[in-house]
C-alpha cells in the first residue's frame, strides 16, 4: 500500500494525516500545538510526521501546506507572520534530509484551491478561482487544470490587490487592499470605527468579533449589516477584476467569514455583475462555498501530491 | 517548404504575411483597408489571405490576431467595437471552410504577449506580463511557458481592473478602470479637463493628443508632465496587483503610449515598488519595452501557430 503523509502547519496547531491516494478518509491523523517552549517549530513538524508514520508501508511523499510567502519549487519559506523563526527557511530540504522521501511544499491557500478543485466545490471545473476570507484573505487559482504559481510560486496573493486607494491599512503594510476591507478583522475594525464615531448599534466596543457582528446583523442591527454588505461590495469589485484577469468558470469562497455569506453574498454578486466589462464573464459562472472546511489544507496537500506524483510518472 | 499564413485584423487595416516557421522575415506581406463599401470584413480578410497564398507550397495553418473579446478555442468573436458586423461571429470556422486548413484565432493583445515572449522582449522568461497601452489597454500573460486563457479564453483583460472606484468612465461602460486613467485618450481627457478648469499650460484645447501632450511634457509643461506621471502612478498601482496575481519575472510594455515611457516609467516603478506586499515580487524583476512594434500581431500569430503546431505533434 502506498501512503502520502500530509501536513497542515497553522499558526496555532500542526495537523498531520496519513492517506492512501484517492481516499479522503485518513489512516491516522494527529493534531499538536505549533509552538512549545524549548522546541523549534521544525521539530514539532517532524514530531507530527513521526507520529503518523505508517509501520511497514511505503511512504510515497510528504506533502505540506505551510503559511507563505514561500517558493514551492524549493520548499523555501521566505517569512511568515506566525512563525517568526522561519526566515528563508528551507523546509522542504530539511524534511527530505530527515525523512528521505519526496517532499512537496506549497502555501495553504494554493493547496486549499487544489483541494477544492479536485475533491470539493470546484470538481468538474478546469478554471477555478478560490478565495479564503478569514483573518486574512488568500487566493489560489487553477487554470486549465494546473495550479497558477508564477515565477517564484508567489502568484494568486489575491487579498493584496488595491480596491480602495488610500483605504484602510493592510497587514502587509500597504493601504486599501482587499484584505484590509473584507477580512474578518477588517469588518470588525469598520464596526469599531463607526461605533467610536457615535453610530448607534446593538453592539458595544467590548464585543466586536466577526461572529458577534454576524449575529447582530442577523438580528437586524443596521451597522452590523452594513459592515458585511460593505465587505461584499468590495469583494464583488475585486472578483470582477479577477474574472477579467483569470476568467474562471467557478468562484469558490472559503474561510471563516464565508460562513456568513448570507450577509454579504447578495452584495458581492450585485457589484460583481455590475462591474464586469462584458456579461459573458458572469454568464453560467458558479459562485459557491468551499466544501472542505478545516480539512482544506490537508486534503489540498493530498490532492497536490497526487497531481505531482502523476506528473512524475508522466501521466500529466 | 511549410508556410504559416498570419493575419492581423485591425480597425483600419488588415495585414497578412506568409512565414516559414522560425523566420520573422516574411515571404510575402500585404496590407489592405479593413472597411470597403459593398464588401464584408470577412471578404476583406479572405482577400488578404488569398493575396499571399503561396504557389505550390504547403500551408500548414492560418493564424489570426483579431480584436476581442473572442473565444480562441472556437475562433468565435463575441463582439468588437470597430467591426460592428461581427457579433458571435465564427471567424475560425468560416476561414477553415474557405481555405480548408487549420485555423488559429486569438485576440491581439494575447498574441502580442506570445510574440514578445518567443521573439521579443520576453525571450528567456517563462512568466511574462505584457501590457499594451494605446487607445485602450490590453494584456497578455504567459505562465510557465503557456498563454493564460481561462474558461472562455477571456483572461488577461488587464485594462479593465478598477484602480480608482468611481473614477473616470471607461470605454467598456464601467468607471475607474486602468484603461480609463492611463490609456492615450484617458491622458488626453485628463489634460482637457484640467485646461477647462483653468489650469495653465502651453497646450490649448485644440491640440490635445497624447503625442502633443508628450511633446509639451518634454518641453517642460507642468500639466503635460503631471498627466503622464498620473498615468504612471496608476499603472504602477495596477502592476503591483498584477505581480501579486501572476508573479511574472518580466513586465513588457507595448503600444503607442509606451513610446513615451520616458515620461511615466519612473512614476510607474516608484509606485509599483512601494505597493508590493513583499519586496520579493520586484527583486530581479525586469520592466522593459516591447520590441516587436507594429508587427506584434503578425509575429504573435506566427509564434502562437508554432506553439500550437508543436503541441499537435506532441512536442509540448
Amino acid at each position: 500500500m502506498t501512503v502520502i503523509l500530509c501536513v497542515d502547519i497553522g499558526g496555532t496547531q500542526i495537523r498531520t494525516a496519513a492517506y492512501t491516494p484517492g481516499n479522503l478518509q485518513p489512516l491516522t491523523a494527529q493534531r499538536i500545538p505549533t509552538h512549545v517552549t524549548g522546541e523549534t517549530v521544525f521539530e514539532r513538524v517532524a514530531a507530527g510526521i513521526q507520529a503518523i508514520w505508517p509501520d511497514g508501508e511505503e511512504v510515497k511523499a510528504i506533502s505540506v501546506a505551510a503559511p507563505g510567502p514561500l517558493d514551492p519549487s524549493r520548499g523555501l519559506v521566505f517569512s511568515t507572520p506566525n512563525i517568526k523563526e522561519w526566515v528563508n527557511f528551507p523546509l522542504g530540504e530539511k524534511l527530505t534530509e530527515r525523512f528521505g522521501c519526496s517532499v512537496f511544499v506549497n502555501n495553504d491557500a494554493n493547496l486549499a484551491a487544489v483541494g477544492e478543485w479536485r475533491y470539493g466545490a470546484g470538481r468538474g471545473h478546469r478554471n477555478v478561482l478560490y478565495l479564503t476570507i478569514s483573518t486574512g484573505i488568500g487566493g489560489g487559482v487553477i487554470l486549465e487544470d494546473r495550479l497558477v504559481l508564477g515565477w517564484r510560486g508567489l502568484a494568486a496573493e489575491l487579498g493584496h490587490v488595491t480596491v480602495l486607494p488610500d483605504g484602510p491599512s493592510c497587514s502587509c503594510g500597504q493601504r486599501g487592499h482587499l484584505e484590509a476591507i473584507a477580512s474578518g478583522p477588517a469588518i470588525a475594525a469598520y464596526v469599531r470605527e463607526r461605533l467610536q464615531a457615535g453610530e448607534r448599534s446593538s453592539l458595544t466596543l467590548e464585543q466586536i468579533t466577526p461572529q458577534a457582528i454576524a449575529e447582530a446583523a442577523r438580528g437586524g442591527d443596521m451597522l452590523a449589516r452594513a459592515a458585511y454588505e460593505r465587505a461584499g461590495h468590495f469583494l464583488g469589485q475585486a472578483i470582477a477584476d479577477f474574472l477579467h484577469a483569470f476568467n474562471p468558470s467557478v468562484v469558490v469562497l472559503g474561510g471563516g467569514v464565508s460562513q456568513s455569506s448570507d450577509l454579504f453574498l447578495e452584495n458581492l454578486r450585485a457589484t460583481m455583475t455590475a462591474s464586469v466589462m462584458n456579461p459573458i464573464y458572469v454568464r453560467d459562472l458558479s459562485i459557491t462555498l468551499a466544501q472542505l472546511g478545516d480539512d482544506a489544507g490537508l486534503v489540498g496537500a493530498l490532492a497536490q501530491a497526487e497531481v505531482l506524483l502523476a506528473g512524475e510518472r508522466g501521466d500529466d
